[in-house]
């Protein structure tokens, strides 16, 4: 039913399996950088309506796949998609975030929300992925992903973004257990979402936990962490014959990454902050590695860019492991083409470390 | 002239010298979490009338000392004040962050701005330092304060806040030249502004390198650590017969405290993501540390701030070389009472730590 897939160096990489040439996508990849994706979203009318229609969702997703030899798909949507089902009412205002209709601030808030089922909660979702798959044809895999608990709570509580998370964190630390009670909700609901996306065809997952390093070490550890474990633990990690690898991605967690090596993930996303040589050398054999050059080296030249693939490339050094990615999302005024060079130098300059 | 000063814990931790207990400052201690503070800040008309105004800025300084056995005082300003001396021009919207009508984004640009002359660019800050040494009547040091210039040069170039740093990191990546040409100028007026303060009464400084963090390894030791350090080599290192430490604090820096140790200053400040006992073992036998209580910790209840004390206490351990503070500024909607009984607790559970 499904074509066999031509191109699986992501997920060999993940694995610390041999490949030829380094593995490398982006995150964000489908995205407002890219004009076509803008007029894509012109036509869908709003960024939600782009994630709630499968056709289109698909279009985005493989728009840079046209343009650049990248190793991987990755589904679009958003994180947030798992609280709207929740029942928060997820809303954009124009030129703002994202925010929420009925932030999540009390226990009876909490009580009342559901654990999502995504067959009949998020049915969108699992349409755009078949459909990827079907139009990838084999060509690269197809990542799915979810937020993680704690991030995704962040937004609950807050009713949006937030610059010193002052509600959510104000939660935590006067009533830790309703924030239990919360974490745990958003937990199971993203199991049950990551898993539906697995069954739909995702050939590996992705837990984004953008807001975790905002936390001490061990309200990282007992706030995110913890649930991110139980995610991991809760996966289906074999379909179709092959296994499903999960990355981990925390911002700013460079100092806990021997933490997060352990939780069962197959592979810790880094962001830009932390030497990548330096990361192999406490976590390398436990894990592989993806990341990890700041997005922002895309406003540089194509020597710029070129140079930093390729410190990058010697700070990692020879031998399986590495999916090259940016650090974060690439940024939406950066030139198209520096993208292209990028991920052209990280296919041409890392042969050599997998001779 | 000047009073002898009657607490000198500050000091003499910052130099890891014997201290009895723990002395213990916060970031922001004069702000808005005060009422007293919303009052002043209302009858001046605006936080840059109230920064420019010496006896209100005295003020406000003054304010939480009379609340709180604190063991400094700081200056009242902002970080702001050297790029507006040097013609950007500060302003602030309702509701909104900092912004600046001219901001910084061309060679042209950067040929025209001065390197200034504290004493008759800023002559209002020096006032209130002179006023504020004057009424502390020697009760506790008076800590005197500058941004880093990466963090200066952040807001001059994006024109205000921002979140990813685009515009500042573009002109970093494309044209790295005018990014150092425009740091050089910036470290120039730093030293003169904390010169000017010190020579007017500041018995401590504080180079806040608030946005360091948001940068690359090797970005972070070319564009903010080099010119810190270039700060710290051009500073006045003793008046009135005593030494006058220096403190540098990089946020979400946990990773690069060995590089940021060797620059020459007394002490580094922590943010929370880090275990103070970790950091110790990494630098404790180069600098003394200041930090590092997440400030959302005083969101909770007295137990769970006691709580949080202790633990940083004990992760530090005996011996000398430790300012308590938070790992960043207080947060506007904290109570009062819980910064109490947070600096009660440092002074009350620290005591064994000394013995």
């Amino acid at each position: 039913m499904t074509a066999p897939l031509q191109n699986d160096r992501f997920l060999r990489a993940l694995l610390r399996e041999n490949v030829d040439i380094t593995p490398v996508w982006m995150m964000r990849q489908a995205g407002r950088y890219l004009p076509e994706y803008r007029e894509t979203r012109a036509r869908a009318g709003n960024f939600m309506s782009l994630c709630m229609n499968p056709e289109l969702a698909c279009e985005v997703t493989l728009q840079p796949l046209r343009r650049f030899e990248l190793d991987a798909a990755i589904l679009f949507s958003d994180i947030l998609t798992v609280p709207d089902a929740m029942g928060c009412g997820l809303y954009f205002e124009q030129g703002e975030g994202p925010k929420f209709h009925k932030p999540v601030r009390t226990e009876a808030d909490i009580n009342a929300l559901p654990v999502i089922n995504t067959e009949s909660d998020l049915p969108y979702v699992l349409d755009a992925v078949k459909l990827i798959r079907s139009e990838l044809g084999g060509k690269v895999p197809l990542i799915g992903f979810s937020g993680s608990p704690w991030t995704i709570a962040t937004y609950m509580v807050e009713g949006g973004g937030s610059k010193d998370f002052a509600t959510v964190k104000g939660m935590m630390m006067a009533q830790p257990q309703l924030m239990h009670a919360l974490l745990e909700k958003i937990a199971l609901s993203v199991i049950d979402y990551l898993n539906a996306q697995i069954r739909a065809g995702a050939q590996a997952v992705q837990i984004f936990d953008t807001w975790g390093g905002v936390l001490t070490p061990h309200d990282y550890r007992d706030f995110s962490l913890h649930y991110m474990e139980k995610i991991v633990a809760g996966l289906i990690r074999e379909n179709e014959g092959r296994k499903v690898p999960v990355i981990v991605f925390t911002k700013n967690a460079g100092l806990w990454l021997e933490s997060i090596a352990v939780i069962g993930a197959d592979c810790v996303g880094l962001d830009w902050t932390i030497n990548i040589g330096d990361a192999r050398k406490r976590i390398g054999d436990k894990v592989s590695l993806q990341g990890n050059m700041d997005p922002s080296v895309l406003y540089g030249s194509a020597d710029r860019i070129r140079r930093e693939v390729g410190d990058i490339l010697s700070g990692f050094g020879h031998g399986n492991g590495h999916v090259f990615n940016l650090g974060h999302g690439i940024h939406q005024h950066v030139n198209p083409d520096h993208a292209k060079v990028f991920i052209d130098a990280v296919h041409e300059l890392s042969a050599p470390y997998h001779s």
